[in-house]
C-alpha cells in the first residue's frame, strides 16, 4: 500500500460519539468539569472508538530502534553499538521500559527498523530499512523512499496490533543518536534555533552540546529541507526510529486506536504524523512531560498537554508505559461512575455541588 | 493512647536502607538519573519499609468525612446534607473515588469521622468525634479534646490497616464547607493573606469568593489562633475530617507504611502531621497537582513534589488512586531491572550511556 492512500483513508474522530460522552460525562456525580484532564480524555477515547463506554486495557508498546549515521560526527557520547546491545535488553524485558511494560501489562514489540547490524534477541521484530541512516552532515539521512518505507512499516504494525486485538497503543524508541536528529527535524519544521531545539541529551557536556548544535546548524544549511515537506525533513536529517513511529501514529488514526506520545522523539513524530494528516492528532494522547527542549513546541503544536510530571529522560516507552493507567482510569470513570438521576438526586444538586466542593 | 506517646514513637525514614537502594539505583541499566523522581519514589518507599526491594500492591484509601458548622455562614453553595449523602455513593463506589479506587485495586474505608446525622449506609465506618462541628465564625470548631479525638481515630484506622497487611495508604475527604477550614488553617499556620489561600471550592462564584474570604479573615481575628500550635489551629478554625486526616499521616509514620497525599484539604492535614512530628514527611508521597491555591504551599514545605497534572479538584482521594500504580512502578523498576554486571556489560558504558541518550 501507499503511503499517499494511508492517508487518504484517515478520517477525524467521531464527533457525535465525543458529543454523547460528553452530555453522559455531565451527568456524572461530580462537580462538572472537576476531573478535569481525566473527562477529556475519556470523552477523546470516545471519538477514537466510536463508542461512549470504552476499555484499553489490552495495550502494546511498540519500540522502534535504529542507528543514526551522525554519530560519525561525536554528537553522542555511547558507542553506536549500544543501540544493538540494548535493544536485546529491552526485548528481554530486564530494560527501564521492559520492566514498567510488564507491571502495566503491556506487551512490547520490539522493532529492528534500522540498526546497524543484528541485534542479538530473537524477540526483536525485523523490518529492517537499512543498516543505519548515513551520516547527515554529508550527505541525506536516507532516501525519500526509505523514509516511506520505514513510515509503512510502522502503520503495518498497527494494523497488525489492531488484528490482534490491541485497545490502545504506546510508543517507544531506541538508538544512540536520536536527540539530534530528533533537535534537527523540529529545527526543520517549526524554526526553532538550535539554542532552543538542541538539549544535552542524556547529559552531555557543555562543550558537547555546542558542538551537537553547530553539526546539527551546519547540516540544515546544507540540505536545506522543506518545512512544508515532512518527507523531506525526515528522509534528509531524520531517522528510520523516527520514521516508523510516524508511521505508527498515522497507523493508529488509520486503525482507530488511541495512541500514547511518550517523549522528545516520539513527539516528533507524531508531529510529522500531524502535518502529513491533522487529523491524526485526535487519535493521541500525550503521557508525560519530557525535560528535552523540543518537546513542548511539538506537544502543544497538537493540542495536547501531558499528565505525568516526573523529570524522566530515559526514552524507550517508559512515559507511556506510565500512562497507560490513567487512561484506563478514565475510561472506567466514564463507564461506572453513577449519574445524578442513577443516585435519584434532585438536579438542582447538579449545579449547587459546584459551589463548594474540594 | 494519648497523641503525645504517638508523636514520640515517630522515627525518621531508614536512612541505611536508602543508601543501599540508592547506590543499587545507580547500578540499574540506564543513564544515572534518567528516570527522574520515579527512582527517588522507590528509594523513598526503601525508607520507609527498611527494604530495597517493595512492592505496594495491596492499597487502601482511607475517606474522612465530616461536616462544618461554617456553612451556617453560607460559604459553601451546597446544601450541608450533601456530606450525608454523598458519603453512601462514595462507600458504594458508585463516586468518582468509589470507581478510581477499584479501577486501581485499592480497598476503600470510608469513616463518619463527624458527619451530622448519620449516613444512610452500613458500609461507612462510624469514628463521630462529635456531629459537625461549630460554626467557627461564633466560636471554637470543636475543642482541643476533639481535634485530639479525630486524631487518634486516623492513627488507629492506620494502625488496623496495617494489621490488616496493607502495603500503602492513600488519603481523600468529602465534607461540604471544608476548603473554607482548609484555608483557614492554612493561613493561620503559613501566614498566607486570604488571597492567596482562599479559592473558589468547585466554583463560587466571584462575590461568593469575597465573601468567603472575609469570613475567614474574621474568624482569624476573632480567636487568633496559635500559629505554633497545630492543634490549636485545628480546633479552633478547622474540621474533623482535617483532623481525621493528620491522624493518618501519623499512623502512616508510627506504623511505616508509605501513605498518598490527595489535594489541598489532604495536603493541610499533611502539614499538621509534619509540624507535630517533621520526621512524618518521610513517608508522603504527593499525588497529583491541585488546582486550589493552598495546595503548593503545603506540598513545598514538605518537601514534596506531584506526580500527576490533570487539573483534578474534586477530592475524594481521587489523585491518590490515579497515583498508587506509579507508586508500584517506581517498586517493580527498582527491583526488577537489571543492573549493568547482570547484563554482563563493562561498567565504562555506565557512565558513557548517559552523554546521549533519550
Amino acid at each position: 500500500m501507499e503511503l499517499q492512500q494511508i492517508i487518504d483513508e484517515i478520517a477525524p474522530a467521531d464527533a457525535g460519539a465525543m458529543e454523547e460522552a460528553s452530555i453522559h460525562n455531565d451527568n456524572l456525580l461530580k462537580p462538572l468539569g472537576s476531573l478535569g484532564r481525566l473527562e477529556k480524555m475519556a470523552i477523546r477515547v470516545a471519538g477514537v472508538t466510536g463508542q461512549v463506554c470504552n476499555r484499553v486495557e489490552k495495550r502494546c508498546l511498540i519500540v522502534m530502534a535504529a542507528d543514526n549515521g551522525i554519530c560519525e560526527e561525536g554528537v553522542a557520547g555511547t558507542p553506536q553499538e549500544m543501540t544493538r546491545w540494548h535493544i536485546a535488553n529491552i526485548a528481554g524485558g530486564v530494560s527501564g521500559v521492559g520492566v514498567l511494560a510488564r507491571y502495566a501489562h503491556a506487551d512490547l514489540k520490539v522493532v529492528d527498523i534500522g540498526i546497524k547490524g543484528d541485534p542479538a534477541c530473537e524477540l526483536v521484530l525485523d523490518r529492517k530499512v537499512r543498516s543505519g541512516t548515513a551520516n547527515f552532515a554529508r550527505e541525506p539521512a536516507m532516501s525519500r523512499r526509505e523514509a516511506e518505507e520505514a513510515i509503512l512499516a510502522g502503520v503495518d504494525l498497527v494494523r497488525e496490533a489492531k488484528e490482534e486485538g490491541y485497545e490502545i497503543l504506546g510508543t517507544g524508541e531506541m538508538g544512540i543518536g536520536n536527540t539530534s536528529t530528533t533537535s534537527a527535524c523540529v529545527m526543520a519544521l517549526t524554526g526553532l534555533s538550535a539554542e532552543e531545539a538542541v538539549g544535552k541529551g542524556g547529559g552531555l557536556t557543555d562543550a558537547g552540546l555546542e558542538h551537537k548544535k553547530e553539526v546539527i546548524r551546519a547540516a540544515l544549511a546544507l540540505h536545506d529541507p522543506d518545512f512544508e515537506d515532512p518527507i523531506d525533513v525526515l528522509s534528509k536529517v531524520g531517522g528510520l526510529d523516527i520514521a516508523g513511529l510516524t508511521g505508527c501514529y498515522l497507523g493508529a488514526a488509520r486503525y482507530r486506536l488511541p495512541i500514547l506520545i511518550d517523549g522528545a522523539i516520539s513527539a516528533l513524530a507524531a508531529l510529522i504524523a500531524f502535518r502529513l494528516a491533522p487529523a491524526c492528532a485526535d487519535y493521541m494522547f500525550a503521557s508525560h512531560r519530557s525535560l528535552e527542549p523540543s518537546y513542548g513546541r511539538c506537544i502543544r503544536e497538537l493540542g495536547l498537554a501531558p499528565c505525568i510530571d516526573l523529570d524522566m529522560r530515559l526514552g524507550e516507552g517508559t512515559g507511556c508505559a506510565l500512562a497507560f493507567p490513567i487512561l484506563g482510569a478514565a475510561c472506567a470513570m466514564l463507564s461506572e461512575m453513577h449519574t445524578f438521576s442513577e443516585a435519584q438526586l434532585d438536579q438542582t444538586y447538579r449545579i449547587d455541588i459546584r459551589e463548594d466542593q474540594a
